[in-house]
């Protein structure tokens, strides 16, 4: 049998990262033969935090799959977000917490989502059901996710089943959830370190419908004064980005992870689709108490777009 | 709280109308709400036998749906397959076992598909899960569903969790499942009663692909020479619906379910997707040990078209 791979979305944040090793652990008891944890891109901060503190080795880079590849899908489905040559795929598994939106297979599939705030949350559930024991090691990668996710169970995503799951994996894990939390929060939020045409692109989500493509990217922070400063050569950027791919609009979030809230640079032709919400004034929205682009963002802009 | 629908496919078969009534059960427990099953067209003969044997009312039907509608999907999610105005309403839940094709929704979901001969496999499972209990009525009708779309654990799409979900539900409901299901299989074979036109639409998949627009339709039967019997008239009416619908391939699968085998009649410009496995003689392809539509004949045209 071919090798298996999984992966989660492009762009990858800790949650991607950490179910894709997690969902490779799990499958490879499962199927009693190696499947391999993958990601689409660089590794940020926060994650590297996360797979230091647990000594975990980064997964591989994938580039592109072949036509046939058997893939186990995490954290994600639409094709936009995926590996390039996924249309030709044999996508075997998916399990997410996102809409489904831009996906297709030729076969049937394992497919398991609900809405909660984190896929690890699902994977966790799927340990229980198959009555495979939790390594503390894979309980670390999960609770980190789930941290990540919900920002320490303080966004809107955030369902008791998440809550539960994070609880439990702590004691497996044998870590305090605050403490482990908040640093590792905060190692996500030196930015410092990259360039504006990184920063971009850190956490960017690209979303097409019809003949309209924008994104919306997102980076956290325990300053937003101090992302803010940067702002002009941020805009640069971004209308380098919007001319180069034919983006309609482009959100970037700039969220403050201690207080909860969020500023976002808005630029494009169509942020109208913000502007119906939140006064746009020097290109920037202020955006009280909104720290999570699936449940606040992007239903606004599907709305108004 | 507005009502919650539940319902399977257009043309629907056992399976999509038993189904439907065995989630609004398990719905209506979880939820603590009157969950409402609903059918999406005429119930078959086979369909009507275990809904008369069990004692259960035929689901109401419906025409469409509101925008913001709540619903929950069995048996299908492709759009095509379901009501007028499913792109509008809010999709909640799907338990499938097909592919994901011409699906999208704006909002997280819970989802789950399994490569399964059954979607009453998968609601027998999340019975199980919930720790809800499986009234004897209620396990008839998966068992009912679970027969039909395996013919009787004979079609290449049964897996072991079919085959021991049957047994399991066949103790709750008391009853034999060869004498029962072959009663039930050959009561779906009575095609007398229904003029070519209904023939045709009586289990019949539209499929989109790009601008291309194909129909697979299957009937069982237990002689296939009879309803060759009414091939011409058959042919007259394939045609017109081609026509009146612009499709590029017209499939009309008669298969044997008492010596698991097909022939099909094949219209359309875009015969060769058939021609290319199988001699296409007089408009018509015999097909050796196929009874699968979604295992054998769909891929088949898949690749081809």
């Amino acid at each position: 049998m071919k090798e298996i791979l999984v992966f989660g979305h492009k762009c990858p944040d800790t949650d991607s990262i950490c179910s894709s090793i997690v969902m490779a652990n799990l499958q490879t008891k499962l199927r009693g033969m190696e499947v391999t944890p993958c990601r689409l891109g660089e590794i940020n901060e926060e994650t590297k935090y996360a797979l230091k503190y647990f000594n975990v080795e980064e997964p591989r880079l994938l580039e592109k799959v072949e036509e046939g590849q058997i893939v186990v899908l995490v954290d994600h489905s639409e094709f936009s977000q995926s590996v390039e040559g996924i249309e030709n795929a044999k996508i075997d598994t998916v399990v997410d917490h996102h809409r489904i939106n831009d996906f297709r297979t030729s076969e049937p599939l394992f497919y398991y989502a609900q809405p909660v705030g984190c896929t690890s949350t699902l994977l966790f559930e799927l340990y229980k059901l198959n009555n495979v024991e939790i390594e503390p090691t894979i309980a670390g990668l999960m609770l980190s996710s789930i941290i990540s996710d919900t920002l320490l169970l303080k966004s809107p995503t955030t369902t008791l089943k998440d809550k539960n799951a994070l609880e439990e994996l702590a004691k497996i894990a044998n870590v305090d959830i605050n403490q482990y939390g908040l640093e590792m929060l905060k190692a996500g939020t030196n930015l410092d370190k990259y360039i504006e045409e990184e920063l971009i692109h850190l956490d960017a989500k690209t979303v097409e419908k019809e003949d309209i493509k924008y994104v919306i990217a997102q980076v956290n922070t325990v300053s937003i004064p101090d992302v803010m400063k940067r702002k002009e050569k941020l805009e640069r950027e971004i209308n380098k980005e919007i001319l180069a791919k034919g983006l309609s609009l482009f959100v970037f979030v700039i969220t403050d992870i201690v207080n909860s809230n969020s500023e976002a640079i808005i630029l494009g032709d169509r942020t109208d689709a913000i502007s119906k919400e939140y006064e746009i004034k020097d290109n920037i929205a202020v955006m009280p108490g909104v720290v999570s682009r699936k449940k606040q963002i992007l239903p606004l802009v599907e709305k108004n777009i």
